[in-house]
């Protein structure tokens, strides 16, 4: 499948040689790159507010030379006036080259897809699924290690309602023989899930914070609404916080897709094992590849 | 009249030769243009949201190598601090070198511009006149019929509170012999615009949605606010919607200014007639023909 | 001191020398300027909504060939995610070259710079500090009289709260010998300010709206929330309007920050005495020298 003109809705549609290429074309964003999208403009239609997936799409379609255009909230827009999601779709695919859009909704990129013309990047269909963010944390990964096959890997925290858990996983099970899956026995990663990640890899699932052994700790938040009370919250919450203490002790790197709230101290920061701001940085390479990949082929 | 320095505020200030201009315009814009407006600053000043309008507007001006710096409501700009219109404009003119404005009040464009030493596009003031809304609209007939004399046009839905649909009255009695307004009996054209109308067209006033013979039916809304009682506004709703049935039997085409809510079907996308996402996408050629126009003559 | 790479947090921080090399560049950039931070990127973070500020800063990267990404609001920003400030800036700083921020907390622009390896620029934190309008007020004097030494200036209204007057007395304490300060007996300049300011420069504080001698009469906002009553309110506010009347007996220049809400009435602004305007005006070519300074040195 040619890469021109493809949309970017689900990280399952990516085979291991799709993802290999991504990574290639992202690091090689990362060294040199020309304005190869001057002309082109880059729909950003988010439903739903957010600054780190926006900005970086802003950046990265700044440093090829494209423009962008579009809105921040659903509050203002025709939307709000009771425009379907398909007639918004239909319109800004006339004055665009490439979509970019968030949306509450589960399945809405799917459907902004199928009736657009144009290249749809999802970058977050409620809880659902925000594939350049698992691009950008393999990234994160092989940058750091030079592969990601063979690599130790642990995901810590909320795993049942985590999009990018569940992403990451599905990701990554083209690449290592196990998987560390760390979270309260409330939050674990939901059946459906295990199922399809566990026909290529071993999965080790487990309740308490073991980091022994790990390459790469990769932290999620754990939200206070999950749990049916304050107390079994608190409770939760301290054992899956990552403190100086145990971040010490890792080995390999820690990872968060942030915004962080309390699941990681801030003191982890200085240590050599954080790399989370570096891994939010490589959002800019990795989309830098992918608007080009889908707008140039 | 010179266009340079123009300000763009009402349709009824254009003669039949400044609307065959900007459409002259348009359609060379549509088939090449070259970077004219670069170093240019566009002040997008929406103290009322707006998705289409503005996207456009920033469309065109992208389009000619220029800039655009604004912002899209009144909340968290100096208005809400107390600030006037008038020293908002005073200061938005000496950061640029035109402002498009959207505001909710009626006449605000005017004084505005008679405020502003740069010229001024009204993108909208209230009820009352949205102008670069009827130039895509004239310019969208005259794409796919090649004039826009003699043909058969008729406005449907929401002709009282309806602002598009008498800007467009307006504009086309300049050009056709009759024009045919289809509205609920208590939505009907006021009478202070058909009188202006009727002095160059034959108005055929009707409450019945005969769409037979017309080349052009423009569908509006038809707002639920605007009915005495639900009941009513059902009623009446339902008589004229335009559903594939009945938009398969036209001659011509179907236009609307979107965003459509209930009043033509999805279905009706798919036919021949549909073309107001065509019509939305008109609106990039026409503003880059105005923008030029009243910055560069 | 270097340029390069300077945060610009209050204007405590600047000697005589570096407000006079800030000048001299601001007056080069009025007269000619080339595109020096092509390729660069300034993070504009407003946490609190502007309008001039953030549309003069957009303006001013603009004309050096930069580019802005950003927020403007803290509403739909990770921040109401639980995000600190601290993790927003170590992101925004991995996308840019240079940081603009309006955050409603005291001392918030020092944490960011602190925190971050690019330079931040403050451009308002809370009833702090607001640098980048101090060098433009005093540029604006200097352009309208060729120096600052020796001029009699007056800063008239809410001198306890407004953080303008604050910075602005602190900057022209530089260069003049005496300052007048006006403002109801509640809301005078705080001793703190007072006493910094007098070791340099004469004070002549006083209630009564005394504009005779002065080369400049600088207003500020009189807010009415900062009274005990509504009547004590509306007695203040009288006294301390500029009407026309009073404006045209000024031998020199007003100056306004801007909003103005009553305290300057619209009949002033046609008199020669007005500057108000040219006033955020002289905000483009000294935001392009500050830029161009940090970034570029």
């Amino acid at each position: 499948m040619g890469w021109k003109g493809r949309d970017i809705i689900s990280i399952r549609e990516f085979s291991r040689k799709d993802i290999d290429e991504v990574l290639k074309r992202s690091s090689k964003m990362d060294k040199k790159h020309n304005k190869s999208l001057v002309g082109k403009k880059l729909s950003a239609i988010f439903f739903e507010p957010s600054t780190r997936t926006r900005l970086s799409f802003e950046t990265a379609m700044h440093n090829l030379g494209g423009e962008v255009i579009g809105f921040n909230e659903s509050k203002g827009t025709s939307v709000e006036k009771g425009e379907s999601l398909v007639d918004t779709v239909k319109i800004v695919e006339r004055y665009s080259d490439c979509i970019v859009m968030r949306n509450p909704l589960e399945g809405s990129a799917r459907l902004a897809a199928e009736t657009s013309s144009i290249p749809v990047i999802n970058a977050g269909d409620g809880s659902n699924q925000h594939p350049t963010q698992t691009f950008l944390d393999l990234y994160c990964i092989k940058k750091n290690f030079g592969k990601i096959e063979g690599l130790k890997i642990g995901l810590v925290g909320d795993l049942k309602y985590g999009r990018t858990a569940h992403s990451l996983a599905l990701g990554l099970s083209h690449y290592v023989d196990s998987l560390r899956l760390i979270s309260p026995q409330n939050l674990s990663m939901p059946p459906h899930i295990s199922k399809e990640i566990s026909s290529r890899t071993k999965l080790d699932e487990r309740t308490d914070l073991k980091l022994e052994g790990l390459d790469v700790v990769y932290m999620t938040r754990i939200q206070k609404e999950r749990f049916p009370d304050v107390e079994e919250y608190e409770k939760t919450k301290g054992v899956y916080v990552l403190t100086k203490e145990r971040a010490a002790k890792i080995n390999g790197i820690v990872m968060h897709p942030l915004p962080r709230v309390d699941e990681i101290s801030p003191e982890v920061d200085s240590l050599k094992q954080a790399k989370y701001f570096e891994q939010a940085a490589c959002g800019i390479p990795v989309r830098m590849a992918i608007l080009e990949m889908v707008m140039k082929g």
